[in-house]
């Protein structure tokens, strides 16, 4: 992940910088490029970094988008649009896997455009690859941490997938109750439901039926099984009491 | 998409119910609740929303999170942690090709808690499943509305997935209890409790809580509802009769 940049060009709004700082932290991602903001730094950018304030200490601050380019191999352009003549078009997911793999041999940029109106064609020109985020086509306009955010969202998704040190993980602690106590349980619910008249001995297929069928599907833990039985038993408790 | 509803709790900064909203009517998600806001409506919301005035207008503000899932039946819950004792935890993806398989069925609910402090264990206790967003661990705070996006941008990619293939095959007839069925049942459940002796009503938490748990894990059928409640009526009946 520390192969990989995110690029930000001419950023209107400095607290979309801050958005994005933190949902690259987020998702791990530390490296900032940025081309022009309008301001920069700014206290609202780190009012929304939200604590990736080292983020912004170390962004790079560019006066082009080739001098935030320099020293990459695999360079790819978000955009609002669907289709672009002659230019790959990747969708989020895949361009992140790619954008791994290829992180081992280089470095990688993912560029974002302006607020309004995104990257410019000469800017395009540069990208081996365009990305689309496939939003509402009624509602269409992604802010641009927002975009970052799936972006980098996307990576972190790519590269655990690709982690083969990530440890298997560890069930947590939980003590399923056997067969002979879901036995038991059922016996003591049978009892307690034919005394309180709920259920006919005569004819008690179904209603029991659909009771396993209801108590396998949670795959009952024993101190649930204990549970049940101590209110059935409180029941029983209960009617023995009675005046 | 809009049998599924996104639900904020508690949410203390306008900007961040903005925000959500233009997350998710990006991703063509419509359907917004809000539990309790500090501030709504609000001038920082609405200029947040950036166009998706729409979702903040039709909002639909509670003061429970219970009367949010009214209608429901399926209820996942945002959770920072990573692992959570006996619920089953998904990730974001796989969290939402469930949810839109279930929402050809019944309405799905997705709830995210406090910008500080999540979701509380009372909160935790209505939900199917959580979600973890997989984040960098040594900085996991995620903003709210960047989670409401990256959830909203997987309902969106899993809607566009079913839409290209075939839909799948229906599922056997199974008519899920929807939150408020559930929400009687543990209500009915509790009183028998109550008089039976088996639960303390001065303290109530633990043996409730795993009860929920319980119960959510096998996800119940309106039928099965139905049984426990006859039960709960029965033992009612037979304690009010005298022998």
């Amino acid at each position: 992940m520390n192969k990989i940049r995110i690029v930000l060009v001419n950023t209107t709004h400095p607290g979309n910088i801050g958005a994005a700082a933190r949902a690259m932290k987020n998702m791990g991602l530390s490296r900032l490029y940025l081309v022009s903001p309008l301001t920069f730094p700014d206290a609202e950018a780190t009012a929304r970094a939200s604590g990736a304030d080292d983020l912004l200490a170390n962004a790079v601050v560019c006066n082009t988008l080739e001098e935030a380019l320099s020293g990459t191999t695999m360079v790819v352009g978000l955009s609002a649009r669907e289709r672009h003549l002659n230019w790959p078009v990747l969708d989020v997911r895949d361009s992140a896997v790619q954008a791994i793999s290829e992180s081992v041999e280089g470095e990688v940029a993912l560029i974002f455009g302006r607020e309004r109106t995104g990257l410019l064609n000469d800017e395009l020109d540069l990208c081996h690859y365009l990305v689309h985020i496939p939003t509402n086509p009624e509602f269409s306009s992604l802010n641009v941490a927002a975009a970052v955010q799936l972006m980098s969202y996307e990576l972190r998704m790519a590269q655990l997938a690709t982690d083969k040190t990530v440890p298997v993980e560890v069930e947590p602690e939980r003590k399923l109750a056997d067969a002979d106590d879901i036995e038991r349980m059922f016996a003591h619910q049978e009892k307690v439901m034919i005394r309180t008249g709920f259920l006919d001995p005569e004819n008690p297929r179904l209603l029991r039926r659909r009771l396993r069928r209801l108590y396998n599907r949670a795959r009952l833990e024993l101190g649930e099984v204990q549970i049940l039985r101590g209110f059935f038993t409180a029941i029983e408790k209960s009617l023995d009491r009675r005046p």
